[in-house]
């Protein structure tokens, strides 16, 4: 900084003030102007940790999430909630719990160590949590996850919607018996895309038929293992949990002889990066919004966006492909 | 400090250097014990940034990634390089790029200003790289990838080995006519795994047929599109160049009467989550070691293992399954 400070002609004071950006410091148009130059100049780079501490606060903000290395959900999430931080000037201070709950205390003392500004919690999939007691310790948003007791903030895929409008791609496009192959793990994924089939139907005037809503596990082996139930059906279209049951759907029908979207229409959930699109044919599906909850778990940490009174929902759209006809 | 101090009875100084375990400070067991009961008891977070001032040097390392939105990939380099960095003390600083330069150079200066104590920068898939001329300011260990100049230290994963093990798990299973589906697209991948699928058969005593390497885009599409020209050569096996190219060749088989593995076998390349361990049958394949690859660079960034005149190579292990019989 004294180096600057020489090559401008000005004094060190003066540098600080330009460098940090000083609100209410008077320094005039070409004092201000040298000292730019004598920056780039020189490639002085200011000390982040330094500023910081005579700010007093971080410009971090934590992320902890618990399964970037199985899925491509939260490196989304990770993804949206560093351009919204960037955005505001300030940085993502990842970690990586892998759901081990001392791995998980670790880094969450970690980032409390770093001071950062608070903590965006997130979870891989949409489910209730208990919230570690150490994340009192600082302001914390829950990103694809909550509290029962609706504690701490929380921002959360509108499920309900996502089952819905899933649901009314089928009858726009002209299908009356519509089973719904759902997941057998009990969450709001579970209960509320349910929730959400059944308002289309009646919607659209469709009478709701137990018998027409399955239970698979969540992934290509519960898919496969359906095929038989919803060929014995008769239905002319299936809403999948999500894109691995349609996966494993596909094979089950195709080994019957059923053609898609032909004799059945197919849609999924999550717009699963490496599948959806590549399925045969290309997989109509509703979008997981991830790289959104990111954003605006960020958004509600820095009080740009309200907290509400329950979870802020993202809205899931709909992405069309080959697989309705 | 001041209250733990306080409640020790011990002077300010004596609290900093049993906190920081600072050494050649004589402190008696019994001031130790009562500094440390303090601590405890008063919950005294040292802070970690002021730590590092004082100390010089942070305890950041700089991750660097192009791509963990869209695979999960860059997550298992960061969930490797993570686990080794936090076993030495270190902390990742995690930057996702989505391959913009505008956004690296950002990231990149961001990790110079924390005073990071170097960087690791990895791409999503081996490939040559053009170092970007900001990471000169630090020490650099590139991640699967590597400068043509070899003037920074690399880690990437042993393509020809893998392209050797995938072959011979099918010469052990007794096929001598195997067809090898490579991508198009230029890579170490492409051409090491090539020469590797060419040391096992030449190692078995099986004549190269250059008629039975044939080129497909590196995903569902390319295998599928292969289908025909594999069920045309007459091959009772074929070594895919990923697994996803696998997965569009089961389609393209199946379509064709062809059942795997009774009538041809099927290894992939990858071990990617969410396809390999789900297809029908259960691929077998070869990993690509992400893990490895995030841990070992931090060794070699942290001096713990030595870097090389060439590139670090990290094997690629056989994952076996159901679809070679």
């Amino acid at each position: 900084m004294r180096d600057v400070a020489k090559a401008a002609g000005v004094s060190v004071a003066t540098v600080s003030h330009v460098v940090n950006d000083k609100p209410g410091a008077r320094i005039g148009d070409d004092a201000r102007r040298r000292v730019q130059d004598a920056v780039l100049e020189l490639g002085y780079r200011p000390n982040a940790l330094a500023k910081t501490l005579s700010q007093g606060g971080s410009r971090f903000i934590g992320l902890v999430a618990d399964a970037i290395a199985t899925t491509p959900f939260a490196g989304q999430i990770i993804h949206g909630a560093q351009d919204e931080a960037w955005k505001h000037g300030y940085v993502l201070l990842v970690a990586n719990t892998e759901g081990d709950p001392v791995v998980e205390k670790d880094v969450i003392a970690m980032m409390l160590e770093h001071q950062v500004h608070g903590i965006l919690y997130s979870t891989w999939y949409h489910r209730e949590i208990v919230v570690p007691e150490i994340l009192q310790q600082t302001d914390t948003v829950l990103v694809d996850c909550f509290s029962a007791d609706g504690a701490l903030p929380a921002v959360v895929p509108d499920e309900r919607q996502g089952g819905r409008t899933a649901t009314e791609q089928l009858l726009a496009a002209g299908h009356r018996r519509i089973a719904f192959i759902n997941t057998t793990t009990p969450s709001p994924a579970r209960s509320d895309r349910l929730a959400g089939y059944r308002d289309a139907l009646e919607a659209a005037g469709v009478e709701f038929d137990t018998r027409l809503v399955l239970e698979a596990e969540p992934q290509q082996e519960g898919g496969y293992a359906a095929a038989e139930a919803i060929v014995a059906s008769g239905v002319t279209a299936v809403f999948c949990h999500n894109d691995r049951v349609a996966m494993g759907l596909y094979d089950g029908l195709r080994e019957r002889g059923v053609r898609i979207p032909a004799d059945i229409a197919v849609i999924g959930f999550d717009n699963q990066d490496v599948i959806a699109a590549h399925l045969r044919p290309p997989l109509s599906t509703v979008a997981l919004p991830h790289y959104e909850l990111g954003a605006a778990g960020v958004r509600v940490l820095l009080g740009i966006d309200p907290a509400g009174e329950g979870p802020t929902l993202v809205a899931c759209p709909p992405v069309l492909r080959a697989s309705i006809g």
